[in-house]
């Protein structure tokens, strides 16, 4: 899946990624990072919205275990169990967010998991960026249920 | 500020609240509840996406502060500073998100802080219920800057 693949599917089927304007800038097995303009993400003060923050993170955070799953044949369902993100400083343009998986056994310990028992919980932290600093970073832990193969 | 005056502030100042439509249910000292469809908050599995669970729990949370810093004539800036949430199961319509603070002390300690620094933190926990299950928490940390009266 192409960056403008995952782009066009994660607008199609996430109504507010496509309000957010969330592109697709990399979508590489071990990174994505996506982009988003400041005006449809501003909160009260003019600046980015933490909870804009943390759903565009989140937006990079699972299409990377969602490609990554993909290339690896494992079909199933992938959602959030929980996150965490500390807000450093405003941000008052357009951002990045650089998610990666959180540890570099991460993506092995999942597959072993979901091999043994059909299911798996994956970490990937997330960096959001604006003019080369980070402004946030968000730590998420993915819950995936995986068919057996018929 | 009544719930309807909450709810237009909110929308008019974060475009994003306007797309996920949150309504204001209710407004008082101790407790705010905002309200949610799910048609613009979806995920691909057709269900609350996380990302827009945490973005509503927060408005909830911060109008919760907000308010009650304007009825104790408290004027600044008020910013998340860091949330986390666990998401305990999948929401499959309308939601409600009801804001209280952390704890019984946790607005004196405030008011306490302000009073000495001109800045404080204050936590906030949410709780979103759908059919009257709680389906997600959030805890938040607040930061205000808040200037002396001239």
């Amino acid at each position: 899946m192409s960056p403008d693949q995952l782009q066009s599917y994660i607008r199609r089927h996430i109504p507010v990624a496509e309000f957010m304007q969330v592109s697709v800038r990399r979508a590489d097995p071990d990174v994505v990072e996506v982009e988003a303009p400041l005006p449809p993400n501003l909160n009260v003060h003019g600046t980015l919205f933490g909870g804009s923050a943390t759903a565009i993170a989140l937006i990079a955070a699972w299409s990377l275990v969602f490609l990554r799953m993909r290339t690896s044949s494992l079909n199933g369902g992938l959602v959030v169990h929980r996150q965490n993100t500390t807000y450093h400083k405003p941000v008052a343009g357009a951002f990045t967010v650089q998610a990666t998986f959180a540890s570099d056994n991460a993506w092995g310990e999942f597959v072993e998991s979901i091999g043994r028992r059909q299911r798996g919980r994956i970490g990937v932290v997330g960096a959001l960026r604006c003019e080369g600093e980070v402004a946030a970073r968000l730590e998420a832990e993915f819950a995936a249920v995986v068919q057996r193969e018929a």
